[in-house]
Formats: structure tokens, sequence, C-alpha cells
């Protein structure tokens, strides 16, 4: 009875969804190769942070990428020789899955794949129906879900692409959870490309209207992306954000920043939140 | 134009779901092992028969069943030590998946995954709810979707094994299948077990209503099953085979008689038919 009741409560807990970047896990430059070292890292802060309710969700870097653009999944269909390659994009991201998950269950967290391809059909790329039943019930049991970015099929296209960092925002919202982890490999958003950008600045704190300002300034002086294709992601988020669903973007790179934002000690980072509506 | 006209005609050949059994794929007596050149083998069968709207279905073997058996999956959730147990047989079959699915793309095949705990959900261990669109659409698109025996979560007991058998029954009705080739490591369903017992008979045709009688037989005599536990597998087909969907249980590890079903050439094994009503 105890027991039921201890449930009970749980079950009252909302949900983390945490992302890990594919560029943390995998070796960006070289295909299809793990970060194998970064991924038992990350597996082994993920147990000892041991929160109720977690819900993991990676990007595909250097296994879904190349494979990808080779036969133009995100383009969607076109002829006859991509349908190998939907097949071949799919086979590497279980590959990656895998590696991911096996590790999780080697520190002990009882992981479970959920295959974004098998219950998800997008519309021009955006998520048009999700079969969210399974995946709930994981949740409830005290699993921990694994999903990943995926090609997918797509109701108007054939296929897409469908990212890690758009099923993120629709998981926190369809969870109802209480916040988002995105983990990549720099410290978080900043004004400029910090990879190309010395004297980047990072951006501590901002709210969906100053996201969309810096996105439409970016737009307007027709420059690419200055944030180095940060923005067009964090972007993603901002429906989540916008339900009250904070968002913190860190370093997973560096040791013990994801154990940190689990365990909500201090991690320096970019906060995206709401912004209050004055009263 | 033509094209499009094409496919339309396309979208009316109706699917053949081929089952691989565990026993095939994989070396039932020693753990996680898999039978790469019978893999291999069937791949190659496959393609070159280059069927029409195709849907595999693969067995456990010795990948699933052991680990599963171990933390006493079928018996639903009883305490918290079986959920990493869940977490292990599933990754059990992802892995046994993936050799399977690899095979068949090497071979030119555009298989994908369709993983059954990401869009099912049983109730007493029968399927109670299936996500079945992105599975319908692959085989509009001519892929290969694959799909196998899996431990899945179930409303009333936490969580379940979902048999293949079962699963490949309820494909056939679901998607209005034409046929159902099993392919097992015997020559088909026999009046003994054809493992003990040299003078076994094979069955070579029988209808529901025959199957049930041998069934009732065995329950009434209290005894093991005589046919070697293939009846019990082959029970679960009667429902497609009521709905006129025709059963071919063959030899799978006798080469060529994968390609030859497939080809709707002469393979000895036992047919499984609805029995005609007498006008």
């Amino acid at each position: 009875m105890r027991e039921k009741q201890a449930r009970a409560r749980e079950l009252k807990v909302k949900p983390t969804v945490l992302k890990l970047g594919g560029s943390v896990i995998t070796h960006k430059e070289k295909p299809l190769t793990p970060n194998l070292p970064a991924i038992k890292r990350l597996a082994s802060e993920i147990s000892r942070a041991n929160v109720s309710r977690l819900v993991l969700v990676h990007g595909g870097g250097s296994f879904g990428h190349p494979i990808a653009k080779q036969y133009a999944i995100e383009k969607g269909y076109k002829d006859q020789s991509q349908i190998i390659g939907f097949s071949k994009t799919r086979q590497a991201m279980i590959a990656l899955n895998k590696l991911v998950v096996d590790s999780l269950i080697q520190h002990n967290i009882s992981a479970v794949t959920v295959q974004p391809s098998s219950c998800i059909i997008t519309k021009q790329g955006r998520i048009q129906l999700m079969e969210e039943r399974p995946l709930r019930k994981l949740l409830e049991m005290e699993f921990v879900p694994v999903l990943h970015g995926d090609a997918v099929l797509d109701s108007d296209k054939g296929f897409a692409i469908l990212s890690g960092d758009q099923l993120v925002s629709s998981l926190a919202i369809k969870l109802n959870a209480e916040r988002i982890i995105i983990g990549i490999d720099v410290d978080g958003l900043y004004a400029s490309d910090p990879k190309t950008d010395l004297n980047a600045q990072l951006i501590q704190h901002a709210t969906p209207q100053e996201l969309r300002k810096l996105q439409h300034k970016i737009e307007e002086n027709k420059v690419t992306d200055v944030t180095g294709g940060m923005l067009g992601k964090i972007m993603e988020l901002i429906p989540a954000v916008e339900k009250g669903i904070q968002a913190m973007i860190i370093n997973a790179a560096n040791p013990d920043n994801v154990y940190k934002a689990l365990k909500r000690e201090r991690v320096s980072g970019t906060v995206i939140k709401r912004g209050e509506t004055v009263a």
C-alpha cells in the first residue's frame, strides 16, 4: 500500500528532457565514429545524478548526417535511388543509439529506446502524428526512454529528417516537462561563433522575444548565422519555453556539467525563459 | 504520369508476411550467438526473390529468450529488479535486429526496422494498441519493414513478451496480407516431435478445425505438446487463416526454401488454409 502511494506521488514528478548533442557523443568530422569516452562519461553522470522522470534525446552527429546528406533525405522523396539511403540513414542512427543505450544500461540505467520513425510521421518536416502511449508508460514505470534525431516518414514529402531539437521541444510540451537541458560542445548561445571568434560573448539569459529579434537581425543582414548555427537549433525550443518550460544550454563536453545541471547545481550556460508579463 | 499509374497499381498488391524463426537466425543453445551465415543466405534469397510488398518478422532465438527468462519478463512486472531486465531484453533484440537489417541492406534490400515496443502496447500479452501508420507508409513506398518478437509494455501486467507469431498474425490481418510464410528449422508441422521421433509424420495440409482438434487432443491427454512446441506457435496464425490468408510453414534452414516460397515455387512444408464451406 505504501509502495502504491509512493508510486502515485511519483507520477506527479514532472519530467526532465535532456538532449545530448551529436557533436558531443560522436567525432563530428569522422563519419560513423562515436566518441565512446564521452558516451561513457555522460552515462556515468546521468547514473550518479539519478533523477526521476528523465527523457533522453540524442543527436545524429557523424552517424546520421553524412549518409542523410549523401542521399538528400532532407529534401524528401525525389527518386527511387534514395530509398536505400533512407534505410542506411536509419540503420546508422540505430547503431549510434545502440552504443548510447548499451552504455546507459552498463551504468545501471533502465534505458529503453523509443524509435521516432516507428511512432512519428511528419508533414513537411514537422511532427504531424506521434503515438506517445508507449513512451508515457515507460516514464510511469521509471524507465529512461531514449529517443534520437531520425529519418522519418513524411505525409507530404515521403520522408524527412526529424531533428533531435524539434523532438525535444515537442516531447517537453506533450509530457508537460519541467525543464529542458541541452548539452552541446560549446558553453551555450553566443552572440557570434565561439569556434571562429575568440571574443565571442556568451548570452547568459534570453527570452523568446530576444531570440526572435536576434534571428530577425541575422535574416535582415542576409549573413550566415553568426551564432555558428546554434540559434536555428535553439529557435526550435521556443514553443516549449513559451509554455513555461525552462531550457538550459550547457557544455556537455565539460565533465560534470550534465551531472550538475541534472542535480540543479550551478552550471554556466544559456538559460532561456519566458519573459514575465508586467502586471 | 505513367510512373504515377504504376505506383497506384502497385498499391493494390497484397503484402506477403515472412517470418524468420529465431532458431534459424541464431544458435538457439548459445546465448547471444547469431547464425550469421544463415542470416546472410536468407538476405540473399529475399533479395533474389525480389517480391513486392514484403513485411519481415523475426524471432528472438538465443538473443531475446535467455535474458527475458532470467528476469521473468513474460510474467509481467512483479518487482523493481525486473526493470533493468526489460531494458536488457529489448537491447538484445535490437542487437539481433541490427544484424538482420544490416545484412538485408548489404543485399540491396531497403529494409527499415519498425520497433514493436515503440508502437505497440499489449493487454495481458495480447496486442491492444498498435500505431500502424508508419508501417503502412513504409510498405506503400516499397520499403521492407522489419519487425520482431519483442519485450513490450502491457497495460495490465506492466510488460509482456510479444511473440513474433502473434505479431505475424496481427500484421497479416491489419495489412490484408495475401499470405504468410513461416520459416522454421524443421520441415513443417509434425504429428509428433521430429527432433526426437524419427518416424514423425509431416502434416502437409491442415485447416483451423483440424488444428483445434489436435490441440484439444493434446490438452485432454495432459501430455506435453507432441508436436515439439510447434502447434502452440501455429495456433497464433489461426485468426489470420480464418480471414482467408494462407499460411505456409517451411524449413528456412534449407537453402532456397524461402526463395522458392516467395517465388511461389513448390516447397515441402505444411499449408494451413481455411476449410471450404460446402455449398
